[in-house]
């Protein structure tokens, strides 16, 4: 039998990004139904909003089951127009600013896409000087200003240590550098000489070595780098490196890249630098 | 006078990502004051949710209003120990699980962390693939494998390229390649002669040359690279260019990476294959 079908659009002044996520959230609690996801971005006019509604109503009569729909409408006439579609339509602004204008004793300024605005020069600049940070030391490529790092992220090579890196700079703004550790570092028993100076901003990255040898696999097929027991070898030699060390890590394996450079950011007590 | 302030929580049992985003979306609609945020994340645990709530109270007793807090529980117990703190307490999950159930005529799972779960290798595996893409075909390095890229970004040094490339990959797994436009190619008045079998592929970047020649002259102070007129001459090059080949473009200077990125998602009609 099939799961049941439900067509879910996600609506927005702005870039949907955040009634993605939030809807996305919510619809995760829900094993046993299919959604097929629709982002409408954007919709700031009611004649953007009355073409959303004709894509909506669209869905209904395609699908056995009328649509959902979550928006984020900062403007109560575009939201009205959403809201007549025949759909099950919950709009997220509605339901908190009512309560937070009661609680702060004021009104909502009701500005269309406020939350991933340009205008902030400053957030911007940080962004970038972090991504430019990360990328000038990916890969141990160099150790000048690794004193300007916020973390250094070091791991056996392809454990997530460069994706974990542009996340932490383009999320919150924060410096990460990478360093790959290798047999050599393996043989001494020791970290990479260059970051003894550094050691309190250490952070290791491992990972199971079966995921690390089919992905190294789709790098350099049939390789000693992508042999298993290679892989196993080199997994293991990190972990009692770092361990010896004291550093600690997280496992890529089991945790999903936001959920390491949140931990990260907890773990070094770290602020985000872009909101 | 100094604007009225509040401490504002973010407590989640996953990362905290979402509970953000949606509440800094909230509060961006509050212009006149000033909030201080602090996020609490993996608050899986009824003793968790109690050094939370004491972080809370010692903000109520510092502050001269009661703490706002924003929060993503799963787990009802959880959420109970934080609603009882000294603060305004909004949960979303709360609000929606309900109606949601309701519609679905289905119970929700009560999971925690399923948002940003590792779990799903086939996603992780687009992110990676596109990461790596991305760094591949930064700033026009290789033009091996354009025919794979989802989008190729074209625009002057420096005007938000690599960022956009970037956060098309981690956040929608697209695979983005960027390509720089420079003098020769003002001067043939033509794209770069690699890009020409992709021209469905083009999307432009544009910058004001005032916000350009501030960045440039960060990396290279008083050279012609970041020279005012120079910056001016560029831009508008590279404009010209664009408008005469029918490249679409987006200005970073007035929106966000997270704007241009959407833009491009909705122009292409490119189907994001990371949640």
């Amino acid at each position: 039998m099939s799961l049941p079908r439900r067509t879910v659009f996600f609506v927005s002044d702005g870039t949907g990004i955040t009634v993605e996520m939030l809807g996305h959230s919510l619809l995760t609690q829900f094993e046993g139904i299919e959604f097929q996801h629709v982002t409408v971005p954007f919709v700031d006019t009611v004649a953007k909003a009355r073409a959303c509604v004709a894509r909506i109503e669209d869905a209904a009569r395609n699908g056995s089951a009328r649509p959902v729909v979550f928006t984020t409408l900062v403007n109560g006439e575009v939201r009205d127009v959403i809201r007549a579609a025949q759909a099950f339509v919950l709009d997220f602004f509605e339901v908190f600013l009512d309560p937070l204008e009661g609680e702060f004793g004021t009104k909502s300024s009701h500005t269309i896409g406020r939350s991933h605005s340009a205008l902030d020069t400053k957030q911007y600049t940080h962004r970038i000087d972090a991504i430019n940070f990360a990328l000038a030391h990916d890969d141990g490529v160099s150790s000048r200003d690794l004193d300007k790092a916020d973390v250094i992220l070091v791991g056996v090579s392809r454990s997530g240590k460069t994706p974990t890196s542009l996340y932490l700079a383009l999320k919150f703004g924060i410096r990460a550098a990478n360093y790959p550790l290798i047999p050599e570092d393996f043989d001494r028993l020791q970290m990479p000489g260059v970051l003894e100076a550094y050691r309190g901003k250490l952070f290791g990255l491992s990972i199971a070595p079966e995921r690390l040898c089919e992905i190294r696999n789709e790098r350099r097929p049939n390789s000693k780098y992508s042999n298993f027991d290679n892989c196993k070898f080199e997994v293991k030699q990190a972990e009692n490196l770092m361990q010896r060390e004291g550093i600690r890590w997280a496992d890529s394996t089991t945790k999903s890249i936001e959920e390491i450079a949140t931990t990260i950011m907890q773990d070094f007590k770290l602020e985000r630098r872009v909101y």
